[in-house]
């Protein structure tokens, strides 16, 4: 792929604030939250969840937005659309995309109409994360928020697989696809989340099928859910007949890239501070994808995603805390 | 001193949101601001930093806010008193303080009034944090706030130097004061900040050598600035004239407790993963204070606060992300 676009990584997806707090496996039993899951839950059971649940830090967060956040830290052109309230929340999202570099010019929801959307996550002992989002603002994502001269200038399009569902955002994506492809860009979808597969498995089967996707990215949970199978070689074999490209992540081995030549794993160094999750997956199709659209090997690629992913571990919140373009010259990697 | 009272200690500060972002030396240069101080902002310099720095993370701050929140978090009673504004800042900051078991219950201004209180907090690659705080709400904290029975109940009532910036926090001062040595209770200060003590000197040396003061607490920095000297030891003499008990934070080396016996210095084990100060000296006073209401020695309530000052150097964020409860136990120390 060579350089002749505006943009490395295009992100679309649910803007939200992270609410991040520590706790413990027995809360999560006593609030009957699945670990690891993303939950979608109204105004209502936000105000009970929050006024139950330990202190918090805030953090802008939501899939797609880590991803490019981390695209711009990696040094990469990002540009991400998504949707919050003009309020306090929405003008920490904004700025924390722009002090990024990231083009961020979705209009926002006037202060009054729905608030900038939350997500409580409560980190438990063993690092993982356990979402609980009220989705508000980003219900109002659509088509008209899809800017054609952006995707016609990105390199990839990428999606989260959350985006299926607020009820607008499939059409934003499907215009967006159609356009990236009119310029010969990809587009690109992670499948974010096992019980998000499994909400929307047809409608995603359909769209890597039919070669809407050019890129997947997913989770070795994901992928199995995917083609509903407990085994991964399974999965990866079945992806590799569906799909041109697909970077699966494997916890703390670190992940396969899967294409026509076949299955290559690359793996990581394990973290020796895990801490928090939340983010990790994002960050590794953030260094994946850029080095896809730099031109990078896909061993390169990997090496990226599993860097950035590696960052994040170590502390709370989704975004990395140091350079990844620094740490990714020290290895040699850029 | 004996469990006879409804609270080991009430803090009385500046309600703050802080929104911490890591930064570089040339960033302080460019913005003029002197490393490790505390800049009192307006509106229009407030957005006109923000819009230049990097990404952040938002965290419930405020010196005497930070304290009493890790002494709950120690598992001490504690109570609050600043002033927030009924927004969705506010509505954290309340959250956080009650999460922790913290009565907190000063009534906000009304949205539509002075917006919550931030302070935007720069954090260099040495861990030092330089803070740019405006006061907006907390300008509003008065006698009024002053809830008599609280104070009353309250073993170790404790006040942040900061406090003297805005203009009616000092008769709040002086009011709750003047209840608890009523009541037998004490009085401790922060110096808060060797600026903030150049602000304020002949107010705090008054208050320090009339008994108003029981207690004081002060890194090496701010004592000498009280005593305008050079010289630590010359610092420390003269505070033991002064003041029945002083605590006086010293970097990495541990502190000074100093009470008419003399100066003891109790060292600590420097952290090997400094990442950000921000919230040390508050936590230092939160183990110190606690203890001492207590009735713990000198010597263990300042490991009590040395063991609380090292957990929050090792991560972004004024307050503890482990209980110090649990880490205390585990030293012997409660």
């Amino acid at each position: 792929m060579t350089d002749t676009f505006d943009y490395h990584v295009l992100g679309i997806g649910n803007a939200i604030v992270d609410v991040l707090s520590q706790t413990d496996d027995d809360f999560l039993v006593a609030e009957g939250l699945a670990k690891g899951s993303m939950n979608l839950i109204n105004a209502a059971r936000a105000e009970a969840l929050y006024a139950a649940m330990g202190p918090a830090i805030e953090a802008s967060g939501g899939s797609a937005g880590n991803t490019i956040a981390a695209v711009g830290n990696l040094g990469g052109r990002g540009a991400f659309f998504g949707k919050v309230c003009d309020d306090t929340l929405g003008q920490f999202y904004r700025h924390d995309m722009r002090a990024q570099n990231i083009t961020f010019d979705t209009v926002p929801l006037k202060k009054g109409e729905s608030p900038t959307a939350r997500s409580m996550i409560l980190i438990t002992p063993d690092g993982e994360r356990t979402m609980n989002t009220n989705l508000s603002a980003c219900v109002e994502l659509g088509p008209d928020d899809i800017d054609e001269n952006i995707v016609a200038g990105s390199a990839i399009s990428y999606f989260e697989g959350y985006l299926w569902d607020p009820p607008l955002a499939k059409d934003a994506f499907r215009k967006a696809a159609d356009i990236g492809h009119a310029h010969n860009r990809k587009v690109s979808i992670t499948l974010s989340d096992s019980f998000c597969v499994d909400r929307w498995r047809d409608e995603f089967m359909t769209l890597i099928k039919n070669g809407t996707v050019d890129i997947l990215l997913a989770n070795d949970a994901e992928i199995k859910a995917l083609y509903q199978t407990a085994d991964l070689d399974t999965a990866l074999k079945a992806i590799q007949q569906d799909c041109a490209l697909t970077a699966v992540t494997h916890g703390v081995e670190g992940c396969f890239v899967i294409d026509k030549d076949g299955v290559l794993a690359v793996p990581t160094t394990p973290v020796t501070n895990l801490i928090d999750t939340t983010g990790a997956g994002d960050m590794f199709a953030a260094g994946f994808l850029y080095g896809h659209a730099k031109g990078l090997s896909n061993e390169v690629s990997a090496n990226l995603g599993n860097l950035a992913a590696g960052e994040v571990l170590g502390h709370i919140g989704p975004r990395p805390q140091r350079s990844l373009q620094q740490l990714a010259e020290q290895k040699g990697l850029l």
